[in-house]
């Protein structure tokens, strides 16, 4: 790609899987990979949803496994930089994530930011185009799913859903994936909640799937749900499930 | 990008510059480079257009130097595969181009149109995003601009336009230098001719400019205002001078 690097913070999981999902997981990792500087959070918080979708990664990887679908993820936390977010948006870097500070991000150089798009942004996006790319040189039917998890309480309110649903223009996908979360009847599904993409959450979806006229839908759940295996696993069969009946 | 190719069939000048373009030049060659099978064209026929752009890559060039912008382009004929076209469509790879069969593109096997979308299609359009990337992540206001030449005659009719100005959902760009071009006074200009969007054309734009909210405009020269030097350099003046004015 004519930038020289070399680096491995991207992962593609069955690159060649037939199934009819490209499983996206943005913010799958808490890690500070070598060579970033340290950015001044107390460790016990880059454990929680400010630093990553705890949990997250291990639906997506189930999920790809129960579809035999590409999985494709960052292995760098969100604090680093937010994959899901365009490079020149003010939440691609944050100084402030919920009521968190991150001395390390604040006055960041140009060439600082610009060495985390590099390493970070810029790969993990060309490895989901490749994938797409190679899928359509198939002619394999696809569908982007982005499978996030989001925080049981957000700056002091408790959110009720345990899992949620968000589109944008393209809804086919996702209202046959809220009719049946919905008949499940077991669990409290939000429509385009705990956020929807008017707060700018939907750019991996909106790059990678409207671009191309493929359908998308990006899965919130919620993460104390997904505390242990069972939890993950439960959820992962359930997604497989109805996403396998399109 | 996890599938081990390292090609050298994309080509990336002034990745650096920070002019106000991205050009990028989806027909600049007509080159086959090594590891690909013969496509079975003439020798004469593979230096027309209905292999490349003639004069196009000295356009852009010299607009690059210009505007002391990026320029990306691919170095392989639009015979093997069109960058300008999305993987899975009909326009690909061709196995008739105007009145030229490829005989080598017939019933392709599968695996060689994943070869070279993995040679050609991805790295090209992995490069377009990491200069875009770099660019967001640095500021620099960016306008895409594509740089085609046509032929004088297609099919048996002349085409009566010197230049003309492509376009699809966002005219800003292109309504701006149709006005600038129609002042010129001295040619003629093509409103979304000598063929529009709706031909499938505007894929390189619609997924590097429309995809992020960005301006641009696709424009054609007619390759026999482009045979020497003098010509290419004399639209590459009259672009630049038109397009640093915005």
């Amino acid at each position: 790609m004519g930038n020289g690097a070399t680096d491995d913070l991207v992962t593609v999981e069955r690159a060649q899987g037939g199934g009819p999902l490209v499983l996206v997981c943005d913010h799958a990792s808490n890690d500070i990979p070598d060579g970033f500087s340290p950015l001044g959070v107390p460790p016990a918080v880059m454990t929680t949803h400010v630093a990553w979708d705890p949990g997250a990664l291990a639906v997506a990887q189930a999920l790809s496994a129960a579809t035999d679908s590409p999985l494709v993820y960052p292995r760098a936390s969100r604090l680093l930089l937010d994959c899901n977010r365009t490079p020149d948006a003010p939440g691609s870097i944050v100084v402030l994530s919920e009521d968190t500070a991150v001395p390390g991000n604040r006055d960041l150089p140009p060439a600082e930011r610009l060495a985390r798009v590099r390493r970070i942004y810029t790969p993990y996006h060309a490895a989901i185009d490749a994938v797409i790319d190679a899928r359509l040189a198939a002619r394999l039917a696809t569908m982007v799913v982005a499978i996030h998890s989001f925080t049981p309480v957000y700056h002091g309110t408790a959110r009720p859903w345990d899992i949620g649903v968000l589109y944008d223009h393209d809804r086919r996908l996702a209202d046959l994936l809220l009719a049946a979360l919905r008949a499940d009847g077991d669990i409290v599904v939000g429509d385009n909640e705990p956020y929807a993409p008017r707060d700018g959450v939907y750019h991996t979806l909106t790059r990678h799937a409207d671009a191309r006229g493929l359908q998308s839908v990006m899965i919130e759940i919620r993460n104390d749900r997904l505390a242990d295996a069972a939890g993950q696993g439960a959820w992962a069969a359930r997604l497989g499930r109805h996403l396998q009946q399109r």
